[in-house]
């Protein structure tokens, strides 16, 4: 058997997600059912994190084990063939057997995109979060400020997620506003990993922040508070990609 | 009644194109039945240019004369809250009633995005024709030359057009290369006005010299011919954008 690592791209609108769920098409299901047929038998991929429903990949990774004898640029261009044109598989590679998408990984950087303007350009409307209310930039860059570096994100994770431990460690948080009528403010966050709607919650946060509802300087209590309760709406799942994983 | 001009931008995908037709869903259709309520009864709109099914537009200009006493931009967002989401009316303006979206018009800018690479992005497939055999695109902007200037463009018009004359002052042809692993090329074409299909089979016929299959030097020939039959195929609907309307 070999260890065959998959890096994908997605537009995750149409999918319930990453994981295979009991019914919905995700992105996981198509990989292995795509596998499956050049395999001659199932096939359980793994995927460096777990995008949710709607939630977008410009480079997601994932490792399987095969035992088929077919070069990784082959199985590259059959996988894409088989493949709904909105998940493309844009290279496999071959890696030592210890290598495992998720535990492997030792960073992430998402990014969320928002369009603060009055009207969203037709095709940024299905990648963007649309936000009339005018943002202050530079209070969601003072109110991200505490965010980063190690602490517990308690008051940053979604419901029914079941991790042990909910400390992560924020690597850098940036705002950047593009130029343009409908320019996305894109955040970029870098981590060592993220807790269940994490970047979503945070990004629900700032843009309270930013509309002037909730002062930057009440940030580092709310993440003290450890109290989902205190943290701001969980943002669209649409604004969000995956935008690579480190190992 | 005010004649009134429209801004519009559109992801034609899901449309039979700018015209109403007597079956499927139209800009044109959409617009007017979106002002009838507003102005109380049929509103009848004119586009500067018939975009054909599938065609996208940056910046498509109508003009249309109402009643209703209602303000521009109230105008704007009454129009965008009713419409889809995939297209949105960018400015509503009060003009001279001698201004006619078609008639007025003195040029017009079109793009034409291919992805000449072996993946194309879940991001750009919707909006760019996929090409996988490498283009030579030195080769293509020589081709692209003696179409420059004012030419009887017959070879290069579509079935079933009723226009007079066949005449077309082409100002400018540009071939730009993004950079990245599928950043798009991009053919930008000036002119005063274009033929049916005219840009999609210039396109067509540049890729045929792209690709090798057809020598740059057949080009002046082609043009001189005037037969529809010695240029090459129509290029796909989904990669070609209406950037601008001149006035």
């Amino acid at each position: 058997m070999r260890t065959l690592k998959f890096t994908l791209q997605y537009d995750g609108t149409n999918y319930v997600g990453w994981q295979r769920q009991a019914t919905g098409i995700s992105i996981q299901g198509l990989l292995e059912d795509a596998l499956a047929p050049i395999e001659g038998g199932s096939v359980t991929v793994h995927g460096a994190g777990r995008t949710d429903a709607g939630v977008h990949a410009l480079s997601q990774v994932a490792t399987a084990s095969l035992g088929a004898a077919i070069a990784p640029a082959t199985l590259t261009r059959a996988l894409n063939a088989v493949l709904p044109a909105d998940v493309r598989v844009l290279s496999v590679n071959e890696v030592d057997a210890a290598f495992h998408a998720r535990f492997s990984a030792i960073g992430k950087v998402y990014e969320y995109r928002i369009v603060n303007a009055a009207i969203v350009s037709p095709f940024l409307v299905r990648y963007v979060w649309h936000v009339q209310q005018p943002l202050d930039v530079e209070a969601m860059r003072h109110g991200a400020e505490p965010l980063v570096g190690a602490h517990d994100f308690a008051a940053f994770q979604g419901a029914g997620s079941t991790v042990t431990s909910t400390e992560r460690c924020v690597r850098s948080i940036e705002w950047e506003q593009g130029s343009g009528f409908d320019a996305p403010l894109i955040l970029r966050i870098s981590g060592d990993g993220f807790l269940r709607h994490m970047v979503r919650n945070v990004v629900g946060t700032l843009v309270e922040v930013g509309a002037g509802r909730l002062p930057a300087s009440r940030i580092p209590q709310i993440l003290a508070s450890r109290d989902r309760q205190r943290a701001g709406p969980t943002a669209p799942a649409q604004g969000l990609f995956l935008v690579r994983v480190e190992y």
